[in-house]
């Protein structure tokens, strides 16, 4: 990572490797508490590619993403709940199979492609060959989450009508499967999204995994 | 108009006609002050549904949009910052042509359909013939707008953390080709959409015309 | 089932049970020898929903597509070279998870959901319900598939350039976690799509499956 | 045009400016006979965007389009009646407007953009600038076209089933508001579509102009 996106007052970038970024791309269902999105599947399945990176604030070690797409309303919206910045972007990745031979299997060898289009533009590529299951999928994306939950005043004027740092964890998170692999990621320029701010220079490594959490809450760490 | 959708503190329906309702469908074109989203049309061109029903508050009448659908991210976020309450959905209109046969022409008897589906499913249609030229293209969505913004605080706790009343206008309109006609509406339930809350009893009227209008900024009218 | 669709000349529907009709929804992943579309999976992604009964012919009994929807362009012309009479549609189903709360576990009870949307008006939803492991996934698509391919002449004179009765099989076909439930089937009127011609008298019953298989090629039966 | 896509047995670049080529945006509404699709407009609005050589068969000059892209799979599967090599794509391209300022004026400085993504990919770009009124807009695509209607076998075995040579010309061609202007294309590379064989080696001139054309049939000139 050559340049840092905006981090908020106070914060800085870890000092043990600044530059890490985790590029995740993941294949999500979701659900509220009556299930009821279950069986209307269009409004419970959403794509969502995403960058984290890592910073120190307060003393603490966070996680934080500044670049995120996914392809659903309801999670866009959500999302600003959350104080992800979403953007609606076409997502694709590699699943994996269990018959037939038009797809991996999660064994050493297979072999996983992702891509991220927005707005008519391919702006990253990423293959992934599995080596040997893992303890953990990587250290970037593992901290609480820091986001901003900001809108600006309807004034127009520089002023914002909410302006807030928070923090969130999921619950009863259960995590399967992790592999780790050889990746390699493929950011490229557009006029319009700023993911080539964060191109690699180095691939640290790459991971699969499966993973299932809840989430109701969050805390406000700062009020402006 | 069976139900009244939500209306803020202190506001009340309009005394004379209070279940008139205006169902609009746009097919816009939109930028900001460089231009450049002409360029990228993708970027620039979005369509529309919404709703719109007038209010008495504080001593004023106001137009106010309880449901609004869009098919672009950009429109859905800058509706957002507007207070419009928008979710994505599919929205159709003929549009007039000049040459040709596929297409109804501005003048008595052009035909247009429009429809709205969202998540699958189709929740609203209009057709409209035209009678002849008009003045104004309604009353109902003439108004100073009267919009929420609000987003709850990430504790889900129940408070807020922006709840703000806010109007806004637009400036340099421009409107041309207006045209008064006969329409037949058609809205549909949903388990998911509350449009149907606004079923239509009787049709008043219908409209065709082109707009152009720039927008800069609102005024908060009361903040929680 | 109480209207049949077109079958080809000197075919018939099964003495036995002649309505039997399997709506099947199905999430593919397909490439070519290659492999390549693997890495790019938007091209290798689709959905499918699609109707299939029997039919007698040449004193065999022949399974056939009457109506089927794909979700992307690759899919579609390969169906015209086999056969399939495909449209697009918006096509859904739950799909099965093995960590957290989104989704049904492959066990007795796990709950399923499928739509069909089509030019925005939604045609069919289904929801199943597994009981128990089973043998087979029904007894209607089991038989060698019997397909038109026609295209008019471009004389529009009702004379056809192609006229062909094929049948196809795939190979190196893997059957894997079968259930069987109990399903409940929808399927709505359209002024434009046909599948309500087969709209459900009574449920026979409800399956889930995994496949992978390779097709090759085909047989003409009959060319005109 | 630095290499020449596959053209008939028999035919062959025309000699004079044998590496024109036309490169066509396009936002169509269509209908059949009883106009029944205007009223239900995600059936008849449809985009496209294709690229048109000339060539010499049997002594006449005929245009011929070797890739287009449309965003509907009812033009996708009339043009594959037609003879036209249909994909899938996503097509956008500036409207001009009459009133505000979020578009261009059909006058001279008039800009215009437009673009076309398959496959999650850009392929092309176009910026016009308009000029003048203009009596014809090009002369590429201004010939009889010459298409092949083609289908493999069933048997993939290298036979066709249908192997014809055709030409078709609509009637009632209605043409307005033609003009032309200074024309930018950028064409891109993709692993997995051709349009780069066509990369613009000089911009001879750029157009726009309205047309309304009504289609019913064809002629076969060869059968094979």
């Amino acid at each position: 990572m050559s340049t840092a996106p905006k981090l908020p007052a106070g914060a800085a970038l870890c000092e043990d490797d600044p530059g890490a970024v985790a590029l995740i791309w993941a294949d999500w269902q979701s659900c509220g508490d009556d299930f009821s999105e279950l069986m209307e599947p269009e409004r419970s399945q959403y794509k969502e590619c995403f960058a984290v990176i890592r910073c120190r604030w307060n003393d603490q070690t966070w996680s934080r993403s500044p670049f995120i797409w996914v392809d659903k309303d309801f999670a866009l919206a959500r999302g600003y709940h959350q104080g992800y910045p979403k953007k609606l972007g076409e997502i694709w990745m590699t699943r994996p199979v269990t018959v037939g031979r038009a797809g991996p299997r999660l064994e050493p060898g297979g072999r996983f492609g992702a891509t991220l289009t927005v707005a008519g533009r391919r702006i990253a590529e990423m293959r992934l060959t599995l080596s040997a299951p893992a303890g953990a999928p990587g250290f970037v994306n593992a901290h609480p989450m820091l986001h901003d939950r900001f809108w600006p005043s309807i004034e127009s004027d520089g002023t914002a009508s909410m302006d807030e740092l928070v923090t969130m964890r999921g619950y009863d998170a259960e995590v399967a499967d992790v592999w780790s692999g050889e990746a390699e990621v493929e950011v490229f320029d557009s006029p319009w999204d700023e993911l080539s701010l964060l191109a690699p220079i180095e691939v640290i490594g790459g991971y699969y995994h499966r993973v299932g959490v809840s989430w109701r809450e969050g805390t406000t760490l700062r009020r402006i």
